[in-house]
């Protein structure tokens, strides 16, 4: 499998939509279709989207305007900061692996 | 084909250090490692990746702590900047089709 940075992106914009349309406003994602997100896509790694205010925590973080649902440019700030977060780990480990 | 957040993200990651191994630290994009991504990744729609000036107008933009060459933070940023670019012109394109 080749990785595309043109597929990635489009990804992104997909995934988002995927959940923005299930409930109210079909281009944002409430505080249901966020959890439903988390769950589903992080998987495993997020059982911790199954409790309501961690949920409620990151829907505070991410909506920047304060209008209560997250926009897709509030959205990216988050996988933005997941892809950061997840590339760090990564070079610590190589760094680690070296010495 | 299913659209998965995780797998964007990682190819988001693979995509760069495909292009960073190449010359110098293969943690960052030369100008000539950034030049090869534009013109592969964007393909025919950045035809202008072959013109050298706008290679140089894109690293100055991106190179946020000025060292000379990209780092995935710095590489993060255009990809966010573009996606969201691209979910602007979808937007604007789905309401075009609506009036």
């Amino acid at each position: 499998m080749s990785a595309s940075l043109t597929q990635a992106m489009a990804d992104l914009i997909v995934v988002f939509y995927k959940y923005s349309g299930n409930e109210g406003d079909k281009y944002t994602l409430t505080k249901w279709e966020l959890k439903n997100l988390l769950q589903n896509e992080f998987g495993e790694s997020m059982n911790a989207a199954h409790d309501t205010s961690v949920v409620e925590g990151i829907m505070r973080e991410l909506d920047d305007n304060k209008d209560g649902v997250v926009d897709f440019k509030e959205f990216v700030v988050l996988v933005t900061a997941v892809t950061i977060a997840a590339n760090d780990f990564f070079l610590d480990w190589e760094k680690q692996r070296k010495t």
